[in-house]
């Protein structure tokens, strides 16, 4: 989601908008089943149930939503992201105690699977001879370890994994989980790392069918998406602990631009980072200082230190939160 | 790969076309260790080796191309394809006595794996008390099959994969692998059954970083791909036997285009699908006359006829080729 200059639009255009978005959009699927899923989820993680195993729950979103050109689709626009930072995100949350909702992009990364190679998990598999599937010497400890941690999350009930593929079903999504986390207050978190589409094609104005190649080349114009991070921090879970993602290629207007997103859409933290670097270092941007996390050695993932810091800035805001009431 | 009306460009300018598109693409990364390994995968399989093990060789293309937007890439134009089809073909063609080139989009479905629920493989898997990775009962003899038949053909050298992600890749492979294939002459087939944008923006027009979402709406102008279907069939395999697709998601307008398609490009065989039906009907359009393939019952799949019918119609097709000579 972006941007932190141009024209502010007022509440209420945001407001209008936001309803135009939803009311133009086609419905979600599973939607009852989705919002039930979320309720029980949040209830069983939430200190009301009286023996929850979580110290929080954090809506952790992650890959890349898509925006349909055609009705009947066939072609549409993506948004490079490939879901590790989300996925290895979510294993550093679980570890520190959180239940995490996974609202994730079809056929992104998952946690406990990013270890194994993209595209080839059946090369790590081989029938012996007594008929038994064993998985290749080389990659039996990191698969081994990948499923047990995987298994535990989930029979632990600190798991809940919901896809999307389109700016569509992803804000619909949004605009389930997070009034169902409200009742969480300051316990709940958003850290929303999907490559959220700034542009899309309104439903009605798309074309029905495929877009035929005819002579000459294509125009087209697309519409700017409403910034559901203000409508979240307004409405849908304003006592939440929010943190959000400024990606950007050019290293000149990266922090700036991260800077001017904390304060318009009132986050608690925004993670800055350049395509170019993003694996291997973030900046931290909060009211009171900024802070550069650096991954510490070839094979260490920067999000464990991002994670741990977020979780103790969290317990901070939860703690400040009780005080003032 | 699009369109049979709209206006025809001369052989010239489809050459200056194709030229300016290669010279302005991003260079091809490993080009020359994948021109290696295509030039071995043809020779092991060709009469020339005089130990072939293969009766001809196959390149499947599979899965969607990508059009990047920005140089330095966070959004893109995709064209939606699961690759199913490929991925299916794939393994009917190996079951046929073929070798397969199998050229296919990154994240997409793979040969003996399509049956694998998707982003969820480890959830088919447990770690048993004595600490042995174990198939769950309910999917272990699916599983168990496509390990062995995939490696059996990794094995006996009939599949080679090869993955891409943009226009700029996929067309680059073909470029490479099309004449690498022409030594076959007729016993070289092409089976280009991936979703090819016909829109791009060239390289040296595109923006160098991330396409700013300041006030208003985003305006874009899309150049047409140049036919490389001509191409494939004036230059770089004119003796193979091909088969390309059409899909459209308006059933009035797929028989007419497909028939024009194949007039245009002189294709051996266009595959008709409409994108309501295409994973249980297809219709093959031909010289003589129109075959139209239905599933035959719920676990079918349509490709197991499709490739059944294709290599007799190519057999036959080599057959005549050597009595001309």
């Amino acid at each position: 989601m972006d941007t932190a200059v141009g024209f502010e639009v007022s509440q209420g255009e945001l407001f209008h908008d936001v309803k135009s978005f939803f009311e133009s959009a086609p419905p979600l699927k599973d939607s009852d089943r989705i919002t039930q899923k979320v309720n029980e989820f949040v209830y069983q993680n939430s200190q009301l149930s009286g023996n929850a195993k979580s110290i929080g729950v954090v809506c952790v979103t992650s890959g890349g939503t898509t925006v349909p050109l055609e009705q009947r689709c066939v072609r549409y626009i993506d948004n490079f992201s490939s879901g590790h930072r989300g996925a290895a995100s979510t294993e550093y949350f679980i570890n520190c105690g959180y239940a995490v909702i996974f609202v994730y992009r079809r056929g992104s990364y998952q946690p406990y699977s990013r270890y194994i190679p993209e595209d080839s998990f059946i090369d790590l598999f081989e029938v012996s001879n007594n008929s038994e599937i064993q998985v290749c010497n080389s990659h039996a400890s990191v698969v081994k370890k990948a499923i047990k941690e995987y298994h535990s999350a989930v029979d632990g009930r600190l798991l809940l994994k919901l896809p999307f593929t389109t700016i569509f079903e992803y804000l619909q999504i949004l605009q389930v989980v997070a009034p169902s986390m409200s009742c969480l207050g300051p316990c709940g978190m958003f850290y929303l790392a999907a490559a959220v589409s700034d542009f899309y094609v309104p439903w009605e104005s798309m074309a029905k069918h495929k877009i035929q190649s005819a002579a000459g080349p294509l125009d087209m114009r697309l519409t700017q998406v409403p910034k559901m991070l203000r409508m979240l921090r307004l409405e849908w879970a304003p006592s939440a602990f929010c943190v959000s993602f400024k990606l950007e290629t050019d290293p000149e207007i990266l922090l700036q631009k991260a800077e001017a997103a904390l304060r318009k859409y009132q986050m608690n933290v925004v993670v800055a980072n350049e395509l170019a670097t993003y694996k291997r270092e973030v900046v931290l941007i909060t009211n009171d200082k900024n802070i550069r996390i650096r991954q510490q050695n070839e094979v260490g993932d920067v999000e464990e230190q991002l994670i741990k810091l977020l979780v103790k800035k969290h317990s901070n805001y939860i703690e400040c939160f009780r005080q003032d009431f």
